[in-house]
């Protein structure tokens, strides 16, 4: 089945719920994408994911990435869909005309690029990766490296990857050995293997510019000795010209349990020719540029692959006819859709209310994004760090796992046609399953929002997210939702402070409350966001206008997700105070008798 | 990795917890399975499934079936696998002398068949449904026709199938179309396309029995005009010889997310000749034989799956070095095992409560099932079939649910690496999603125990399995489980009636409310099953014999099953109170914009 863009939702977030042209006008980009002009990119956006991504979803899946001798190739079609995405412009959307970029607000891009990672999530990736590697580098490198790099990335004629993690090094990245020896014209030699480094090599682009994580020689053990370097697959000269090979080489594809249309590679650095960007030894700093900025992205493919799945099941519940509901509704049929059915509507239930409780909360991040990236004040511009510091562990962390629950249930709802390659139900779920890993995975994510951020800032990190749902509560005291968003939110605040005071005492309580927590703290944000979305239907209902259908489904979905969603916060209320001891007790030896 | 079994644990539940050798001193099977005889079966077992079946478990997944213009092979080393299969005797284990089995327990079959299942599922099916097929024939067949073709199948010479499922008939079984057309001779000629048939078609055997769903000619409409048949690939003469061709084809084989090594069949029957079983149009009643002993079979899949992810993990989890843990234990190594870090013992434990617990619940199954097949008294056998009508529903049901989140931490242990197919995580991940599905989904399953069975008895099903749990906590009153167990079950109770009392005013709340409450029944269940083990470690420990640490990785993994994993009963009892009309009120319509 092939994807169809969900632009009605899409506009209902933007301008209903978000009020995007509201914010567009307080800044230059914003002004920029007009609502006319946002329309027509919005139908483009949708026309280039259903009608040249989608059909290659399954191409990419099923044919893969292939290694002819070191010549990575990418799926059948992928460079024709490529070279027609650069056509298109739609890698220079969001960046600034001084680097030939259409100069829109980055939260447009990250609207747009639901669609494309819901009609065909690996082909996403050698996009999306190219858009942090510009953004580390417009952070963090000299003018002349700018200049030499980005304009070309801009346009999408070289793609880019970051390359951080080796064999004995994922999430834990102070162990890495990446080796960078400083040569005598200011450039350094890299030499190491990276593992896992997706988009690493492939047939799409004249060149791939990879940012590196190496350490220079006498550096410090651990994190404080790490560095951050551009390092091109072909060398570049100061024109911006393609010159010699810079031995950077692809060892091996792996093979994976999904995105098999992206080129996941070992890549081998011999001597590379690499620029250091940022301070020495302060590399991993300059990387939370590219981190924070992929996790953003992270969080919309499992948000899209929700969709998608939904979508699809969704479909097939309407078309499918099994045994009858107690009302039979159908009985012209056969036997009645199986949409019919009250398991099947809470399954299809619980997709649509992450999917598109997902999307405003993805949308939430994009405004945000938009201020970090310059829109308002110095002062917003800190708020709205803040603000991201806590929403992307959510986001990232939250959205992934419940992705992989709503795609299981995609499959569920077709039965045993979903177990089948040929439904495309279980492709979401196997694709799905690397965003709760890659970026950091979900613990890593719980103890970034729980550990480092939220405790190691003794909660004012927090002050923010709270004041922000709290106004909203305050504003809209009447609903009920709101009053069960706002004690689910004072719920949150307690078990920190609970979790706070027994760290003190003990810090495996961190880890050991870190996934639930992030859960309980997705769950409230999910919360939030659908009393938001209730708001703005019932306003909508209440002005009498058309498309009440469409509002009345999200006020049903509101109730669902209040009634049948929101109460697992009462389970992780339990399992986080149980407090680690239950964890620890064991004895490693005798964990398990193998 | 190679799998490898589990026996000090499957010792600990068959003769510490469950008391098996009290248990077959009480039968003619029983007692010919002497300690020392079980000891040795189990060991063969052991080694068959670790150094034959767990090296083809990749194999199987990466070379799948073939289909040769309708000859369908089975992956390399499948074939000598299943001679040796046929040679050590494990086909006829747990059958009657008369058939030339070797009249053991069907217990014992069962305990045994977790471990093929946890080192190659997919080879496993091949001989697992043949077990159910001759449990089929044997219950209602003539004897004719059990002469004919029950002791060749027993040998495994020649295996069997079930054919239920046609591509408009899957849970809802009345819809099915394959027609049965009464011969001069007594026999019938059926003619009909099923699909989704494990072993379908394979290069295995000589023969391949199949047992059918069909239609006589003006048979009632739905699951009342229903018959069942024994359809051979090739036709049997009444002397068991293999004759001619029966008009049987495999049409294809479907390309599937898992088990790609068994073989997953459309089958044709065009006018083949075919066998009635049982009465005309009672044909789903004589089905249930099969289905009920093949859904314990995937209880025991789904928990063969737990663990053997489990075991996977674990050992990675031993090796893999990443970080400091707060108490930094391992100093003298770069980083700390992860083992010790708080969030993966939280996996690594929920695992383990699955996979521990979840042998002790169908070794329970196993138990009652001997009973069922002859052990005991009438009155004995009429309590044991009530207890599985409960316990089946439960075990396939919850078992299959838990099976998916526990691989899918076999994954998240080992990160990226559990993404790769090198690890082998990601195979169980996806071999495992099938048994949630097939035998019955987890809505059926919900169905199946709350609306046909309790609610369809008024409660009264439920009376022996709550007066199991029940005396247990009677006689063990002073442990903290216990009374945790109980107060579960309590609870459990009180839903029901609530439930029942919604239902009789909306019958939608039966299945508005069916999975839900399917895995609080499961939690609490698991519960009884940890507080046995509870009660059968602490025996073991106060007796102060050797293997404490074994014993008392027990009671911390008790203690982490009630504080962590039986908190879920909170929300679900929120969930299934919250009524069908949250799930009901959405417009089909308004479900999606798509």
């Amino acid at each position: 089945m092939t994807y169809k863009a969900p632009l009605r939702d899409i506009q209902f977030v933007m301008n209903e719920v978000l009020d995007y042209p509201a914010h567009y006008q307080t800044f230059a980009e914003g002004q920029n994408a007009t609502p006319d002009l946002v329309e027509a990119i919005l139908g483009e956006a949708a026309k280039f994911a259903e009608q040249v991504l989608s059909p290659l979803n399954v191409v990419g899946d099923r044919e893969g990435c292939r290694n002819n001798d070191g010549q990575i190739t990418t799926p059948p079609g992928f460079k024709e869909a490529y070279q027609q995405n650069i056509e298109s412009g739609w890698p220079s959307l969001a960046f600034p005309e001084v680097y030939g970029g259409q100069a829109l607000p980055s939260s447009l891009g990250q609207v747009v690029s639901e669609m494309p990672a819901a009609a065909n999530h690996a082909f996403s990736m050698y996009t999306g990766l190219t858009l942090g590697a510009i953004a580390t580098i417009t952070a963090h490198a000299s003018d002349d490296l700018k200049q030499r790099f980005i304009p070309t990335m801009v346009t999408g004629q070289w793609s880019g990857t970051m390359c951080l993690t080796e064999a004995h090094a994922g999430s834990d990245l102070g162990l890495l050995r990446t080796k960078a020896e400083p040569n005598a014209d200011g450039t350094y030699s890299i030499t190491g293997s990276k593992i896992f480094i997706s988009s690493g090599d492939h047939d799409l682009t004249d060149n791939i510019i990879h940012i590196v994580l190496a350490r220079l020689p006498d550096a410090p053990k651990g994190v404080t000795g790490i560095s951050l370097f551009v390092v091109p697959k072909f060398k570049v000269d100061a024109d911006g010209n393609v010159g010699e090979f810079n031995n950077v080489r692809c060892g091996a594809i792996e093979e994976k349990m999904g995105i098999h249309g992206n080129a996941t590679c070992v890549m081998n650095f011999d001597g590379a020719e690499a620029y250091l960007i940022g301070k020495p030894n302060k590399g991993m700093a300059c990387m939370f540029t590219f981190i924070n900025e992929s996790r953003l992205g992270v969080a919309v493919s499992a948000q899209a692959h929700i969709y998608a799945s939904f979508q699809k099941a969704l479909n097939y519940a309407r078309e499918r006819l099994q045994m009858r509901a107690p009302q039979r509704k159908f009985s012209e049929k056969a036997a009645d859709p199986i949409v019919v059915h009250p398991d099947v509507r809470r399954m299809l239930l619980t997709q649509k209310a992450f999917a598109e409780g997902g999307r405003l909360l993805n949308y939430r991040c994009a405004q945000l994004l938009d201020i970090t990236h310059g829109a308002g004040s110095e002062e917003e511009k800190q708020l709205a760090n803040t603000l991201l510091a806590v929403f992307t562990p959510i986001a990232k962390g939250f959205l992934s796992e419940v992705s992989l629950e709503a795609t299981s249930y995609g499959i569920q709802i077709l039965g045993g046609h979903g177990f089948i390659k040929e439904s495309g139900l279980e492709q979401e779920y196997r694709d799905t399953r690397i965003t709760a890993i890659y970026e950091g995975t979900t613990g890593i994510q719980g103890l970034d929002l729980l550990g480092r951020k939220i405790l190691g800032s003794g909660g004012k990190i927090l002050e923010p997210f709270v004041e922000e749902i709290r106004s909203f509560c305050t504003n809209n005291v009447k609903s009920a939702y709101v009053t069960e968003t706002e004690a689910s939110l004072n719920q949150l605040l307690d078990l920190t402070d609970i979790i706070g005071a027994a760290a003190a005492e003990n810090p495996d309580e961190v880890n050991a409350a870190g996934v639930d927590y992030l859960m309980f703290a997705g769950y409230v944000t999910l919360a939030y966001c659908w009393a938001r979305i209730a708001k703005s239907a019932k306003t909508a209902i209440d002005s009498g206008g058309a498309d009440s259908g469409f509002y009345h489904a999200k006020l049903h979905t509101a109730r669902f997700y209040f009634e049948r969603i929101l109460p697992r916060t009462q389970t992780l209320a339990t399992t986080i105070q149980s407090g680690a001891s239950n964890l620890m007790a064991i004895d490693e030896q005798y964990f398990g008798d193998c």
